[in-house]
């Protein structure tokens, strides 16, 4: 028999994240006893009703909230404080609030000041997303074998993050509890950079003449493809993560510019021993990644 | 039966695109009478008679080239020129010369001066490899579905450009014929900038404080992964790239230096419009991408 988790669980923006939650809590019944979905679109909530992924569907966040012993804020980032202080004197006594969200401490710094002390408030990043979006988007199988990182302020209790834990193993990842900043300044070099890059680079080719700019389509496949690949993503939420995650963005993006202008300074000098330094320094790396299979 | 293309085919440098085009050239043995296979290490031509991919294996250039059709230079493009230079004198007259170099206009700007009159230098630049070097890494099918781009200089005959197109397009290829400069500002894009952005970025992670490092290659899936797939290939052989289409490639990686302070900048002001404006015009391209079915 699956070991209950939460009694009322409340999803509150069923995206790609939250409708997939939602699809593993269906496929193992056991988990949750009630499923309750908020959103503030009507046509979403047509969606989720259509799909049967909630017990309760409604726009009413305050009445969506009052019995749930987990409160799950699947919203942009930059959503995430202002659902939360909206929802906060309305929230069931001792209930766990959490979220999903990419960045971390603009977050905690704008949710803190509102937070109940009889509320655990315990953040959580499943690191995982398609470029897609929507309930329609999302499916069971996509925390399987990601990581999810968990947040937690000093003082929140030990069983609390244990449940938000087993939580997220249930839905099939590997946990990993970490500090906020600590968190903010991985997810900016192992994804929020990627991203900007991906974005950056676009727009870059995108300036050629007209001629060439078809040909970079033609000839994709020969690296800047994969470059793309992630360009997909949702603007909105990409630029709530960028706004949110400043800090720790602009700082790697000065430290990867940096070294990019050392790059074109060694290759303008004919400098190979750099150059060549650059490129094994990457193959290394690459090693690395095999090495923890991850590639 | 298939259509003779050449009596006799010399290839020098068996790498792994050398050593896919012969073992593609085995595998259709009506198209060359005779592979004659050179290459300075000792240990590749050994590999090569191993794999049993010519009928002729030396390391005597001159005795390579002097009976050949057709020479095709499968060295780095930095050694194009200078193995050109050498074995120019011993050439057949009216054979076809051809390479297979990422980089053109310094290739024919040094190449140029040593061509003989009666012989055709016709560049090819097949768009495909992986990130694995050496005569094992080949394979029959590397080429095919992919471009080969042809940059004859004008004036070479039209029959002989014919000669070698139809030459790559049975290793599989699809043929497009361009300018030299066209070419090379077309690869920076698709290829060369990807590529130095992907190893840099590896350096950049490889800057961050030592417990970082660890997590980064634990959340790669996150987008760093794809940006380090392409950061495997030849430090060799990237080099000789950077250093032989710098300009191109320089000028590309300034407007995408710029275009991402621009990004950064936009950050720093919560200018949301331009960043939202960026990440659109990122998945416009993506949509480009998968309407030209390169995706």
């Amino acid at each position: 028999m699956t070991h209950r988790l939460f009694g009322t669980l409340c999803v509150i923006g069923p995206g790609l994240i939250g409708s997939s939650v939602l699809r593993r809590l269906r496929a193992q019944p056991g988990l949750v006893e009630r499923l309750v979905v908020s959103d503030r679109d009507p046509a979403v909530l047509e969606r989720v009703r259509c799909l049967d992924l909630g017990d309760i569907v409604t726009d009413d966040l305050v009445a969506a909230v009052g019995e749930a012993d987990c409160v799950m804020l699947c919203v942009p980032v930059g959503a995430i404080a202002p659902v939360a202080e909206a929802i906060m004197p309305h929230l069931k006594p001792g209930a766990i609030l959490t979220d999903v969200g990419s960045t971390r401490r603009s977050v905690v710094d704008a949710l803190t000041p509102h937070l109940r002390n009889d509320i655990s408030y315990i953040p959580a990043h499943p690191m995982a997303g398609t470029e897609h979006s929507g309930p329609d988007a999302g499916f069971a199988t996509l925390f399987e074998d990601r990581w999810c990182l968990l947040t937690p302020e000093p003082g929140i209790q030990q069983d609390q993050i244990e449940r938000v834990s087993a939580f997220w193993r249930a839905m099939g990842a590997r946990i990993r509890v970490m500090d906020v900043d600590h968190h903010d300044t991985i997810c900016a070099m192992v994804s929020h950079l990627p991203h900007l890059i991906a974005f950056t680079i676009c727009g870059t080719a995108d300036t050629l003449a007209e001629d060439m700019r078809s040909e970079v389509l033609d000839f994709a496949a020969s690296g800047f493809r994969d470059f793309t690949r992630i360009a997909a993503s949702d603007p909105t939420m990409w630029r709530d993560i960028f706004l949110n995650n400043s800090d720790a963005l602009l700082s790697v993006l000065d430290r990867f510019s940096q070294d990019a202008a050392a790059m074109a300074q060694a290759i303008r000098d004919g400098d190979e021993h750099t150059i060549v330094e650059t490129i094994s320094r990457g193959r290394r790396i690459r090693r690395s990644l095999l090495e923890n299979r991850q590639a």
